[in-house]
């Protein structure tokens, strides 16, 4: 509803076009009073004149015209409306609030279920329905709700690119019906989802959600950015969906006492869910590092005892081993293995050294730490990268440890360009990409808290 | 030395290509005993051979040749010798050892200065020495040395792309003649220099190197990554350089001392480059932050808390002037500032938010906060980006506050290439751009921090 015959509007590019590109399950209808046509659809006055039943309602009308078009949704048997409307009680005056209450009120007597208001609904794309166009139909095993329209976009564009992939993704703004209990709960029983991810500005119902969540976190792993946190970031959610935001340590006693694990930005959001998509989970802290160059491994060696991680040494019969597969002067067989140019860029040899690093019995888990842009100081640049990428892939696909890759790229349009490559290679084959090994250590980390909590 | 006629050998593309590439104001006499011709140069067979006086070599044959080597650049009058070849003291042999100190030996006494060994030597865009190939020539106010090779390349990639140009990039791997002191001191004093970088593994003269960082702070900051600070990143450090690593409490009551800012990491380094290159010089920690969205905002301004910059409430009179220019409903005028889709995509009035923003006497600087995919959301996608980009730019140019920018990007090519156009953008006019408000915060909390220790 707010359809109109220009494809450029802002109706028809959020929600008309994204689930007729999506290949969407049912009809759409689009409504507007202007009439006419849009991508080849009738547009219908009305929601009245519409002639099938309908279920779900899309609604991108201005607030004070929503409660009319709720009654008529109650006289059309409507089940759900996803109101994108903003106006509501995150003006934080008055009359946004008493036309926030009309509508649930409206909603209730009549039997409907409401998401929103102030939200940009949701991204299915097993049942095409979306929020965004250009999105992936691929389906899979994240389900993503964020109080946040513009996060909600920002965490599934970013995780898109990374691999990730969602079951479903539901941005639901002020809560004023449905709300954080609700979402949590359909995620916790949904059989598609087996990762949950939240972006929260303040629970409406905390005591509810804190005991659902205790309740979750054995089966799913949860990951939970607080958006308020600090002083000046409450003051920022009163402006921005009018929640109570509650603070830092609340919010981390309620992620200590349900074992769900919190996250501090969408980045971070996007790395723990890579490390939760481990396989298998990772066992315990203690990092094989396969780098290139000394002062890398150095690096990486500080990352990962800060973020928690261990990096023990080989044991000498590993060493031994090593020193057969990389007879190169001037490399270390210690870890963090410091696998020599000749090495790293033949990419049977790379793949030795990995299997050999992932079959020591004092490692947990591999990181293959490549920097991108040295590998253009050789001659057959990309290549050379490419060819450790899938190496990896491949120790990955043969060795029963978890791997995870680090691309360290300069961010040029050459380093770049070989990231998404990598990634597409990687996602296939399940394997997660991080940008640092600092970002691969902190996830990496926390998600073996999360095992280890579950475990005791 | 260590030239030949294979255009693709090690030697010739890191060392004989880039400074020929980069135009190199002096004369290149390739040597090997192969003799013959490389990039249109005759090589010599040998030093002695060369018609003319030698000043600078760079030595890539085998180790245990280098003493030889060394006794002919004596004799041919050579001042500075930069020892690439690794077999040193950094295998923790006692044959390496006793051959490094040999060959300390012989320049000694001898007259002659060591860069290394273990090291990839020198970048000067001005006089057109390099490391590495494509490679800008221009010249910047950043020095920079680094204990690793690949640390050396990797903070240059990352840097020139971030718009950061150096004055000279000194890679000094194992230190066994010119060590942290005798660069520090050469930076100190160099004209061309204004802001220091370092990445170090361990401290030859620790003393010295303390006092002449206290000397030097209150003129040009000073940025040191100290690689191996953790117990395992030390051990790691013992194959490297072999240096003498020294624990992070160490280094941390080093930085505090002399005033010098300590990273960890080179993309931290680079973002605090970015940080002492603000104009004019950040006056404190109270941010003005425009954003688009709410959830952004709310993030942005978590992470400015966080970093320890704060985002103070704007004061009446400025809120009803941003209330003019924002007009658009389910927007907040406060501090962070969710200028409208409306407003953010309209260069003018982007401008004359930012304007508003930075005129307030509440603020120190501002934050422009721009979510790269969010722009694609609407028809003219990139094209709405760049807008905003040059509107910052534009406001950078008229304002006395400083402007830093964030680009928010899912990492998509769409989204990598408007970064780097916008980096371009940004580099002309001198403004920063940083991958997240929490990489911003961060680095310009501790910019203040020198700025104000500085003061006192």
């Amino acid at each position: 509803v707010g359809a109109s015959s220009d494809p450029t509007s802002l109706a028809n590019r959020n929600f008309t076009k994204p689930p007729i590109d999506l290949g969407y399950h049912g009809k759409i209808y689009p409504i507007g009073y202007t009439g006419g046509e849009i991508f080849g659809l009738k547009i219908y006055p009305s929601l009245g004149e519409v002639p099938g039943p309908v279920d779900h309602v899309i609604c991108s009308i201005p607030a004070e015209a929503t409660p009319q078009l709720m009654r008529e949704c109650v006289a059309k048997g409507v089940k759900v409306v996803h109101i994108f409307s903003s106006g509501f009680s995150e003006t934080g005056k008055e009359e946004g609030l008493q036309l926030e209450q009309e509508l649930v009120g409206i909603a209730r007597e009549g039997g409907i279920r409401i998401i929103g208001p102030n939200c940009i609904g949701i991204y299915c794309p097993s049942w095409g329905m979306a929020f965004a166009g250009s999105i992936t139909r691929e389906s899979g095993r994240v389900g993503y709700f964020s109080q946040s329209g513009g996060n909600s976009r920002e965490l599934t564009d970013m995780a898109l690119v990374r691999g990730i992939r969602f079951s479903k993704v539901i941005s639901f703004g002020n809560a004023a019906d449905l709300d954080e209990v609700d979402y949590l709960e359909y995620f916790s029983q949904d059989k598609e989802t087996e990762i949950i991810a939240i972006y929260i500005e303040g629970a409406k119902r905390g005591r509810e959600f804190l005991s659902l969540l205790k309740e979750t976190t054995p089966r799913k792993p949860v990951v939970i950015v607080k958006g308020g946190g600090t002083d000046a970031g409450e003051r920022a959610v009163s402006f921005h969906t009018g929640a109570l935001a509650g603070s830092d340590k609340v919010w981390d006693a309620l992620c200590r006492q349900t074992g769900a694990v919190r996250a501090y930005s969408m980045e971070e959001m996007a790395d723990l869910i890579l490390a939760f998509s481990l396989k298998p989970p990772i066992p315990g802290v203690r990092a094989g590092i396969v780098s290139l160059g000394g002062g890398a491994g150095v690096q990486a060696t500080d990352d990962c005892e800060r973020a928690g991680l261990l990096v023990p040494q080989f044991p000498t019969e590993i060493q031994r081993e090593l020193r057969k597969a990389i007879p190169q002067a001037g490399t270390s067989v210690s870890n963090p293995l410091d696998s020599s140019p000749f090495v790293a860029w033949d990419p049977p040899q790379f793949l030795e050294t990995i299997r050999i690093v992932a079959a020591c019995d004092q490692i947990d888990l591999v990181i293959v730490h490549i920097p991108v842009d040295l590998g253009f100081y050789r001659s057959s640049g990309p290549k050379a990268v490419m060819g450790q990428v899938k190496a990896a892939v491949k120790a990955s696909e043969t060795c029963d440890k978890p791997i995870a890759l680090v691309l360290r790229a300069s961010g040029s349009r050459q380093s770049s360009n070989v990231v998404l490559e990598a990634e597409r290679e990687c996602q296939r084959a399940g394997v997660p990409i991080y940008p640092s090994v600092s970002h691969a250590a902190s996830a990496i980390a926390k998600g073996t808290q999360y095992y280890r909590s579950r475990r005791d």
